[in-house]
């Protein structure tokens, strides 16, 4: 039994049909649905001559043993965001699977090295505002007291919502015990931007993942009448935010691959007849060098301040979250570019603007690296998301081909 | 019994006792709290030797007849914003009795015209939403079949709140009997602005009333990942706001008393992660000369086109309302120049930005004036909203010496 992509494909197509409405993947982390994708999944890999678990942290880990203990681990997520895509996620789980599948056959169900796939538990975060949740336990970047109490929107703790499904978050740091002779980590994921769609590519080689600056920011003026107030008396809190919205835009182009966003404006009192009092704004900056990173969301700041003088306003920062850039490994993103260029011809390398399970990995001091696939016109996270079946298959095979290499690779170390 | 404008501060006072919390002026159209303010006005009124009546649009005219059944009128509102202020409304509509005992006085009881008081309803709209509702009646611009079905927070109907006080919507038209005889109308009114304050005047001539054009702008970009999403590919709504938000302050400038106010803004998804796909706006566009106000609203709406396309956005307009400018009649404009100037030695004519009851009453061909006291800092609709005792006795006195010039003015046309 040799690699098959069109298999994967057609489990793609299978679990949407379990886990999907007209809507789109309903695939929330700690769902019923959710269980039913995972116990679907445990259907495909066990007539495999695998050991698997769930660990402390809700993580899934399927294990082909080798000659040699040091593992290659590949991965992703199968939850979804609500009214999610068929292949954010579960493609790099169902192609892992499939190469798990192709060294159990190749090799007698005795590869050189071990082979473990991880099923990472609530990746999106999309019910408790908490993203990398299972991943971050593993690596030991887990924050429990921050999130135990999270609730979503019926009220719901965090913490409750994981018991039910059996993992207890006080015991989330016995699943860093997973890292144990981790010698390396592959992710395969839809680029979910639109980069490789307009180089005309089916793959990208990723870079690492771009840091993230996230703040709220609010403007302090003064309410007043937009009828009896002149405009040179106005102390006008939307002038400021609307000033910075366009200044980020320039602090972001003067690097190649920096992107700030502010994503949401509340003016207050917020009606028509009243010059804006307070404005508040979301400011989220990246970038794959924390040097550019941290220049960025100076000049940010300073232009809000200035902003602020100029209107006869005030302006107050708080962090929301933020992470450093997580570059990825040298040698595997060398190895991923062989095998990208071997698969469709030529090779771009790129950072990811979102974030990944691979960055937690990454963080835990695991060498590791990501391809991406072509995501038709960007999108992401709703149900329109797609790739063409051919560079789903390219992608596929790519992967493979990097995991032979890298299991070459960690033989060799 | 001569002018005592020290008892139009006392009334004011009591007033305020009467129907004020610690959080300000309660005293809602059609609200219990406002029928109990205009019980005690009646008290203050019923000893003169005066007619009155409620009309079919709930004002209620007090009515000293005099000599010549041509009537000059003098007037405001009782009703209040919730949580608003001790003088807004009130002070015109308490130094206008004061005004009426005077002549009632001074004449025995028969002027040599006859002098009407008349106090407005609902001219805050604040419940309904819907500003100038008596004096729309009065006037002949009242818009029945569009306010009968409004609803307050609590779903109540308008036409409901009104007939619990009396008031049939249907009989409105009625109201404009009451423009029998009028020959001028004068009202006193505190700024709600800074302008006098930062002249340091206590007296203002108001020029007219400003007209409006009240729009709801949207722009439609592509809502996209704030992390995978380049600069350059970018269609953000936002951008065209904060453009817009920008540019209607450079329209304002050109005109000396014009303003231009973006008072609210929503985003859509309007969350930190993603490019905003989708942005609300509102605009509000002040000016006293009609071709200004033409202009101001071509150029904003000229420039939210061109940065729809700059952005790669489209744009859509929306009237909320508008209004026509509303001039004031120039041989009052005169004669409140000289009160003013007499009693406080100097006189600014300035447009009122908010619209005021009589803005109505000369859209119905009656010669018409209003009177400007300084605001402390320019607040009004708030518990804070204050003038200077000072000020409000040199505005009794001014707006006095107005009356009895236009009296003279009266018997002469």
């Amino acid at each position: 039994m040799s690699l098959n992509p069109k298999r994967t494909i057609q489990e793609l197509k299978e679990l949407r049909e379990l886990t999907a409405d007209t809507n789109g993947a309903q695939r929330l982390a700690w769902s019923d649905t959710w269980l039913k994708a995972r116990a679907w999944f445990e259907s495909k890999f066990s007539i495999l001559p695998i050991e698997h678990h769930i660990d402390a942290a809700g993580n899934r880990w399927v294990t082909l043993h080798g000659e040699s203990p040091k593992a290659l681990l590949l991965g992703s997520h199968l939850d979804s965001v609500p009214n999610g895509g068929w292949l954010d996620g579960c493609l790099g789980e169902l192609a892992g699977l499939e190469i798990l599948r192709r060294f159990a056959t190749e090799f007698n169900g005795r590869p050189p090295v071990t082979v473990r796939l991880v099923d990472w538990a609530d990746e999106e975060g999309a019910r408790f505002g908490r993203s990398l949740l299972g991943s971050s336990a593993f690596a030991g970047t887990d924050s429990i007291e921050a999130d135990r109490g999270r609730t979503d929107k019926d009220g719901i703790r965090l913490d409750a919502a994981l018991k039910r499904c059996g993992v207890e978050i006080d015991r989330f740091p016995e699943s860093r015990q997973e890292q144990k002779n981790a010698a390396a980590y592959l992710e395969l994921h839809i680029e979910q931007g639109p980069v490789l769609e307009s180089l005309g590519l089916p793959l990208g080689v990723v870079l690492g993942t771009k840091g993230v600056e996230r703040h709220a920011i609010t403007f302090h003026g003064q309410e007043a009448h937009s009828g009896s107030t002149p405009m040179n008396t106005r102390r006008d809190a939307l002038a400021c935010v609307a000033k910075l919205a366009l200044e980020i835009r320039d602090i972001a182009r003067k690097h190649p691959d920096a992107v700030c966003t502010m994503g949401s404006v509340k003016t207050f009192p917020g009606i028509v007849t009243a010059v804006v009092g307070r404005c508040e704004a979301t400011l989220d900056q990246r970038d794959l060098d924390a040097a550019v990173l941290a220049r960025m969301y100076r000049e940010a700041r300073e232009a809000s301040e200035r902003f602020a003088a100029e209107e006869g306003c005030t302006v107050e920062w708080s962090k929301i979250w933020n992470i450093e850039p997580v570059p990825f490994h040298p040698d595997l993103i060398e190895f991923s570019e062989q095998a990208v260029r071997h698969v469709s011809g030529t090779a771009h390398r790129l950072p990811s603007g979102p974030l990944h399970d691979a960055a937690e990995v990454a963080r835990a001091g695991i060498p590791t690296v990501m391809m991406f696939v072509q995501s038709l016109r960007g999108i992401s996270h709703n149900k329109i998301e797609d790739t063409k079946e051919e560079h789903l298959e390219l992608a596929v095979t790519a992967l493979d081909r990097l995991a032979t290499r890298t299991v070459d690779w960690i033989l060799r170390n």
